[in-house]
């Protein structure tokens, strides 16, 4: 399973702030520290749609100069993950992140991502909104992968967000989304599955705790990539205890090693 | 889900001493610790063969003295289980912890189900051991099912141990414990199940982290009960986000106070 780092995103005030000022350092900072952390991807969200274009590319720019591991353009707005896709070295393993059943995002995102062969993110939800049930989801998943499919991308670039809704918001939103997940790797093997974490938490106190809770969940569910925060320790620690609990991590030989090396909050 | 406090056990050497020597305050102060902390049974384990009916009759009655919650004789001996019995004040509800698949333990402990209709707790084992698959630990527990149940006693008070192995001895065995869960549920829908949640980090470093990652897994594939450290206030902690997360704390309301009142270790 693949860990995106979330912590470049303007919604968060200092990296708001770092974008806005041309602060290189913060960003540059951001990405090292998640990068060590232990990272396969790297989002990077820069928020308002006025500059998003322009600040996505000097973001994209400033991180490359001291990271090498795939990045992760996220906007709403085909423009701006065109954008950060021109500046970006390694076209083929930058992910597109993300479309809807939108045709404005669909027709705007859909020939780049056929262009590098590069991994696309595509949000389970409609016109509507977020479908209340698993097989609602798994349903505008069809639509959106026969789309994908006719525009002819490989589904092994697609990955669909089941969507996390926080549990203070309704009874079973946990539940929901591990069913999501189930149910979508049951009814569609060849794509992949993603979740943004952090959301579940939303209005409740002691956001780490619930957040690390799930996180083992998700894992057996099969989700193949998670948005997270990877300075959150604990959440890392979980991260390597549900691996060597869940076969993937042979003999418990990563989990044993980072412990060795004080890596694990026990 | 019920918690079953795990502490009042003579492999831990304190409670053998205490055992040994008659220590009552340090027996009591161990059964009340575990009630505050929010178990719903507390076992009993007085270990040695040597005097243990004499060990298991002094145990329930100092510990009765402190607390009254339901407790659990816990003994591969027949005669120990009996003498725990005897002298527990209220036997309904008191639970026989355990019997296999065995002539002489079955023998010994099920009339004393019948007669009180209490919890009765049953290893899925057999002669030869732990069964290897979910599928043939399933095969065991229908054997123990159609004793138990030809001796007249309610199966709404067998709980199945599907019994869990240090993932440190073998691949996938954290796993199998899961799936085995999920099947029993599904096989037979009226029993309950149960399992010891800390042998699953036998020989790892970081046990507690291992069992709390373990715990929301375990929850969620339909476990009834679980004999667990009630003291370890991150896996409480853990088990109260578990239960927010998977629909078992309505509008998170548990959650959210035991949060207010300073008991979630975050």
């Amino acid at each position: 399973m693949l860990i995106i780092g979330e912590k470049i995103n303007t919604v968060r005030k200092n990296i708001a702030l770092a974008v806005e000022k041309r602060d290189v350092e913060t960003i540059q900072k951001e990405a090292i520290n998640q990068v060590k952390a232990g990272v396969d991807v790297l989002d990077v969200n820069v928020g308002s749609p006025l500059k998003e274009a322009e600040n996505m590319r000097w973001a994209i720019k400033v991180i490359q100069e001291v990271v090498n591991i795939p990045l992760c353009i996220d906007s709403p707005s085909p423009e701006t993950i065109k954008a950060g896709f021109q500046v970006c070295k390694d076209k083929r393993r930058t992910w597109a992140n993300s479309i809807t059943l939108q045709k404005k995002r669909m027709e705007g995102v859909l020939p780049l991502v056929k262009k590098y062969n590069c991994p696309l993110i595509a949000l389970c939800m409609d016109d509507k909104g977020i479908p209340s049930s698993a097989e609602k989801r798994v349903e505008v998943a069809r639509r959106l992968i026969k789309v994908v499919s006719d525009f002819g991308i490989f589904l092994d670039n697609l990955y669909i967000d089941c969507l996390i809704e926080p549990i203070s918001v309704g009874q079973g939103k946990a539940q929901q989304t591990l069913a999501t997940i189930r149910m979508m790797k049951n009814t569609f093997p060849q794509i992949k599955t993603v979740v943004c974490l952090s959301g579940v938490s939303f209005g409740l106190p002691g956001r780490g705790l619930i957040n690390r809770t799930f996180l083992p969940l998700l894992i057996e569910a099969g989700v193949d990539a998670i948005f997270l925060d990877p300075l959150d320790e604990a959440i890392m620690a979980t991260f390597k205890a549900a691996n060597a609990l869940l076969n993937k991590d042979e003999s418990c030989l990563k989990y044993i090693s980072a412990h060795r090396e004080g890596k694990l909050k026990v």
